[in-house]
Formats: structure tokens, sequence, C-alpha cells
């Protein structure tokens, strides 16, 4: 009984207290427009196509700077009232175009070819690879354990992400040290090379790239992905034949720095122009597939935040900010860089939205404030459930926007993330694999969101 | 102030109440094993492409009997402790070979294919077909008013699925009269058949089929669905050249009456045999694609939810009961036949869950009970989130179980929705377009819902 009267008492409250906090029926009106709107015209669905026709946007590569002339040109168009190129130097790895793994030296599985294809920032070979046997590890542990057989082979980090983790953000976090750092723990006990189990929830050949690291202290060695089923088969070529070699050739590189640039917009508040909500994604991808949820969406979803506003002709009380930014795949010298101009400026960052997560349909918003921050925001979801937003939580926002030091509240859009490592740093990542209304409703979110902290501050 | 005095009052007492209701860590373990063990076994997704494989399910077809046999053996390889079929006479509505449209009496466009498709229960033609103008209504009142030009004509009933609608569901329900009723409408001013553009949030020329009634009062006219695209073609073309005529031939017809089956298995209660918890979906589906979504999906996670019990050794205090319900698509002879049965049975019925909304990721659960059950139910939901469950809603629960009449509630399965229009009723329902791990959640979800109210009661 004692719970039954608690339950009772909070729920009036709570009743009481949302009715005192009664909607704001022009701004409930609005939103339900955005949302209607995105997904009828589908705007920013047909400019992601039109960016991922442009292909993958590797910092430095010649896409990239299409890609980036195409989205200054789009804002232009659409009326943003600024518009400009923030400069910036940029890594500049390329890959080349050899790219190859075989078996050599086997009695049963001579010339079987492998799929796979280099981590982002590996070293290349010379014309004829490294040869060399294969020792499977799960992880750092027990190659630590086979210190003595490592010597001379190629380690081959055989470890899945866990299927079993609910979140596939949460299964990429425990594997992906095998790509990140599987090199310079391989190198340290005599390897030749890395081959690393692509961190995938899909069970095809597809290999994933993403970023590696060396230390200047060990040799720098080749690092590979290599595709889920030719993981599966190669773990059981070894167990049969653990002498069978495997040679890799690859032709990738590192370059000198190069100069790119994040593409900022914004539409100025009319009563508070120096307070500044930033939306966002990051504009670089790795050059697989064309980037398409990785992160094209995220940036594209961003430009039509403030296209909506343009659309539906709604004047803004505060400025609000599309920034792209490069390089966030590598070092993140774009996010650096804005962040830098957050602090030294003379305008306030109240907020910033980060989205790169795929452009699945929302869920919800993570926010990285303060406690009571955190629940006023509450009060947004009656608007934000327009679009599919179901709770706003203390969470992790972003790479990019992360970097940001000086706003009330930074915020990562948080879509479903269940088919998002299928494509993830793969050919996989294609404009095929995003969903109109999904993509739209991801807009519409985020454009809400700005609209609520640009109109009712924060 | 008085605002901000009440939040704080309510987070207060809503804490301590939670907190009161401390969670059951056993019940809490055993969730989140039902989630990993659905995510990693991936087993009732393996069923579900079995059962693709045996075909759609239209009934009286001979892939439902097959399908009807495959679900029993399943049952009983599974464990299940009784497996039964439950005759019922169902409607036989067969489609024949001969479906075809094209433009005849036309000087631009003559000859032209139409991608159509017959709805569920029209009647055929003769071998010539029906040949006749075409004239479009956007609606039941537009035809009103042309009702002089509809005699001897053809009625295209023309009116899209409202893509600014966030909820899919609500689009269909607001365009799905022209598809139900069309025929009887157009028939009342003497039209010779029907075409209605296909309800669907795709924009590719699949035609999307689905039921259609007559009454015997009228005419009864052939009608048939367009894909969209086609129905953009034809829109053009009669506004082009309105004399235009249109030939559709179709050999569909309805047979009598035949005797299928529900499928029913359960896992019998340890402490309470005689209380059910039903879970179910319905096994017909139209003949398009392999009714993967609509409603194999609901049918196989369904069966997954005892099988994830007798995987996890889980003894039920309640009786778990998986009934899979034949003709949900055309006459819902089966829920009728279940409901029938529940109702004379000295068993009780504490709850029925449904899934028929598609194998997308889990959102939520619509609950039809009172409110103090709702607000009870509400406790769950720390359980059911491990499964990507965010709420506990007032809502429909689903065609076949809400003919459960002695039930304490009703559940309906809510996973996302955006892409199920896509595929609904439609070729493009083929077990590709279902994700393994989107599945396993709901499997999952209702496993734990079940979970929660055999151990808790209700």
């Amino acid at each position: 009984m004692f719970r039954l009267a608690l339950v009772i008492i909070s729920i009036f409250l709570l009743a009481l207290n949302s009715f005192s906090q009664e909607l704001d029926k022009n701004l409930y009106e609005l939103s339900k427009k955005i949302v209607r709107t995105a997904l009828i015209d589908r705007k920013g669905y047909s400019w992601l196509e039109e960016l991922c026709k442009i292909g993958p946007r590797l910092p430095g590569s010649e896409n990239s700077i299409k890609a980036i002339q195409w989205a200054k040109q789009k804002m232009i168009d659409a009326g943003f009232d600024s518009v400009w190129l923030q400069p910036v130097m940029v890594p500049y790895w390329v890959r080349g175009n050899l790219e190859e793994a075989r078996i050599v030296k086997s009695k049963r599985f001579k010339s079987r070819k492998l799929s796979i294809t280099a981590l982002g920032g590996s070293v290349g070979t010379d014309k004829n690879g490294i040869t060399g046997e294969v020792i499977s590890v799960m992880n750092f542990d027990e190659l630590k354990e086979k210190a003595d057989l490592v010597k001379g082979r190629i380690v081959f980090y055989n470890r899945p992400l866990d299927y079993g983790e609910v979140e596939p953000f949460a299964g990429y976090g425990g594997a992906v040290n095998q790509r990140s750092s599987g090199a310079i723990e391989a190198a340290k006990y005599g390897a030749i090379g890395v081959i690393v189990r692509s961190i995938t929830t899909k069970h095809d050949n597809v290999p994933h790239t993403g970023v590696m690291y060396y230390v200047d202290t060990l040799p720098k060695i080749p690092a590979v992905a290599i595709g889920y089923q030719d993981a599966d088969f190669l773990t059981e070529a070894i167990s049969k034949e653990p002498e069978l070699q495997v040679n890799i050739k690859l032709s990738c590189k590192k370059l000198p720095d190069v100069l790119s640039y994040n593409v900022i917009g914004e539409i100025r508040g009319s009563e508070y122009p120096d307070e500044i909500i930033v939306v966002g994604g990051h504009f670089d991808s790795w050059d697989k597939g064309c980037g398409a949820h990785d992160d094209g969406a995220g940036c594209v979803q961003s430009m039509e935040v403030l296209d909506l506003f343009k659309r539906l002709n709604i004047q803004p009380k505060r400025t609000i900010r599309c920034v792209l930014f490069i390089d966030e795949e590598q070092t993140q010298t774009g996010a650096k860089e804005y962040a830098k101009f957050a602090l030294e400026s003379n305008q306030k960052h109240l907020a910033a939205i980060e989205a790169d997560r795929g452009a699945f349909t929302p869920r919800g918003f993570n926010a990285d404030t303060d406690s009571a921050t955190l629940n006023y925001l509450q009060s947004f979801l009656p608007y934000l459930n327009l679009a599919k937003i179901d709770w706003i939580r203390k969470g992790g926002s972003g790479v990019d926007v992360s970097k940001i030091k000086n706003t009330k509240a930074l915020f990562g859009y948080v879509p479903d993330s269940q088919r998002y490592m299928d494509v993830h740093h793969s050919d996989n990542d294609t404009f095929e694999t995003v969903h109109p209304r999904e993509f739209e409703l991801g807009s519409a979110a985020m454009a809400i969101l700005c609209l609520l902290l640009s109109e009712k501050g924060l």
C-alpha cells in the first residue's frame, strides 16, 4: 500500500507539473510542420544522393575537396546567412591500387585469395609484400602468452564483435583495440604484419577498415582487416595447416599533410545572434562505399536542419550553425580547429549537437550536461516525440562536438543502432542502405531540438 | 519556483517508489540472458529462413498446410509440453496464373503494360478481361461528385498514403478504405472495375495487395492494386489522353471454404498451469514475397519465445502458449475459433501478446488494459529495456488477440515502423529484408514480457 500511495502521489504531482509546464502551442505546431515537411519533401535525402555520387571523402582526396565545394554551394543556394570554409591541415593517407592477400606455401589452400583491406594509416609493403605464417590470437593477453611464437609471423587478431551485446557500439568498443593498437602490440614481439577480423555485425565477406596507430619506438608493420567469412576460413585453414603462409601486398602510404576545410553555414539569430547552437557531423569518410551513414548522413541532416528553418520561414532567436568537421576518422584536426575558434570568439556557444551514428530511425538524444539542465530538457520530449525521439539521457555527445569546451550542453543524436555496424567503414556503406523516412526523421528531430534551444534558451 | 518544487518532489517520490519496487535480480539476470542468447544464436532467424523457403501462406493453399506442418514439427522438436492443431474452416481465394493490365485504344501509350495485382478476394474476369476508360478520384467524396462519369468506366483510386504522417500505420489507415471498400463504392455508380494506388512508402513499381470486400446487393467488380510508379504514369497518361482505355485480365476466384488450422504449442506452468499467457501472430499471408515481415516474423518470434525458455531451461510458473492464428488477412476465422475456445475453457487467460507489425527493432508495447494494470506494468520497463523496449502505452493489441475477451491485459508488440509499408502485402516482403538482430530483439522482448507476466502475475 505504501508503494501504491507513492505511485499515486508521484503521478499526481508529475501530472500537475506537466500541466504547469504546458506546451507552447506555436512551437508544437512548428515541430509538427518540421516533421511533415521533412518526410514529404525528402530534400536532405536527395542531397545525400548527390553527395554519395561524388564518392567517398578521404581527407586530402580530390573527392573530399569536391564534396566540400558541393556542401558550401548547397548552403549558399539554400540562402543561409553566412557560409564559409575554415582552413585546417589534415593528414593525407592514400590507399593506392595494390591491396591483396593470398595463401602461399600451402598444400590445400595455395593461391586462395583473402578479402582484405588496409587499415587506415597502415604502412604499405614493397612490391613482393610480406610473407609469413599466421598466428591467431583472441586478445592482447593471448598475444603476450604466445610472445615466443610471434617473431617473423603475421598476427591474426581473431576476436569478433560480441553479438550478444544489445548495443552494437558496445560490441564495437569491445573489439576495436585489436584494430587500433594491434600493430603496436604485435610489433613488440617481432611480428611482420597484422590481420584483424573485421568489426561487423554482418556475416559477409566485406572487410571493414578504420584507423590504426603506430608509435615511433617500434617498427611500423602493415595492418589489414579481413572479411568475416574469410576470417572464419583462415581460422579453419591454419588449424588444419599451421605452417601455411600468407602473402600481403599493400600500396598504401602516408603523404605530407594537406590543406582542407571545415564547412560552416549559419542562420543568424534575431534576438541573440551571439548565442550559437551548433549542429554537425564529420565530412570526411573512409574510402569505402560512399560514407553514406558514416557520416554523409549526419552532415546532410545537419545542413537540412537549417534548410528546414528556411523552407518553413522560421527565424530563430539564436544563431543556428551547421559545422561539417573534416578529419574525424583520423586525427580530429577539424574539430580541434573549430573548438579553438569557439573558445577564442566573442560568441557564446550555448549547445552543440553531433550526428554520427548513422541515419536510422531516431531513438533519443544523449546529453552531456549538468543534472539540472538534463532535467529541464525533459520538457522538450513532447515536441521531440513527434519525430520519434523517446528519451534524453545523460551520455556522450560525439568525437567532434565534445572538443568544444564552453557550451552549456553537448548532444549526441542517437538513432536506432542495430544495422550500423553492418555498414560501418566498409563497402556496404552505400546510399541504398539509407532509408528516406528514417533519414528525414533524423533531420526533423535535430531541427526540433535546435528550434527549442533557440526559442527557449538553455 | 512552484514548478521546480513540483519537479523535485515528483522526482524524489518516483525515486523512492522505484527504490521500493526494486529489481528482482534473478529475473533481471534471466532477462539479460534471454537477450544475449537470442542475439548470439539467431535461432528464430534461421527458422524464419526455413519458413520463407516454403513460400507464402495463402489460406487453403498447399504451402500454408506445409507451413502448418513445419511449425507443428518445430514445436515438437523444441520440446514444448503440448503441441496441437486447432481445426478451422477458412476462405479459399486463389489468384491463378493470369493477371495483367495494359493500355489499349490510345495514340501514345498503346500496349503499355501496367504493374498490377488483384486485391485479395477480388472476382476475376472472363478471358477477354474488362476494358474501359479510366476515371481518377482521390476519395469517395470525389467519386460521388463525379458519379455521372463512372458508369462503364474503371475507377482509379489515386490517393497515396500520406507520407507526412510519422506513423506509416496512420498513413495506411488514411488510405486503406479505397482498397477495402473501393469496389463497393464504385459499383454503386456502375463502374466496371477498380484500380487502387498501392498503399506503400516506397516509390517503386511493386503492387501491394490486401483484402477487399463486396456486398451482395451490388455487382461484384474486379479490383487491382497498381504499383506506385505506374500509378504516377497512369495519372499523367489519362490527363494527356482521357479517352485511353485500360484492359484488365484476372483469373482469380473464390473457391469453397476449406479446412485449415491454428498451430498451438505450450510450456505448462509449474505453479499455475491454468493461467495462460498467449503469444502469437498470424500464420497466413498474402501470396506475395514470402510474408516474411507479415507475419512470418511475428509467428516465428512467438515460437522462439517458448524456445528461449527451453534453451535457457526456464520453467515458468504460468503456462506460456504460442498460438499461430490462421486467416487473419481475410476473415479472422482462426482468431475467432481460438477466442471461442479460450472463453469456453476452464483455464484463465491472463494476458495475450500479438506480434504483427514487422520484425524491426523493438520500440514498445501497446497495452489494452485498465489504468491500474498499465501503471503496474511500468515496473517491467527496466527489464524490457534490455531488449530496447522504451515504453508501454495504452494502445491497440492486434486483430487476432483482441478477439480473446477474457484476459486481464492484451498487448501489441511495437517495433520500429518506418520500413514496414515498403514491404507490406507485396513481393518486397522477403526474408532478405529481415535483419537478424532486429528480429531477435523482438523475440527477446516478448520472451522477457512473458517471463515477467509468468513470474510476477498480473
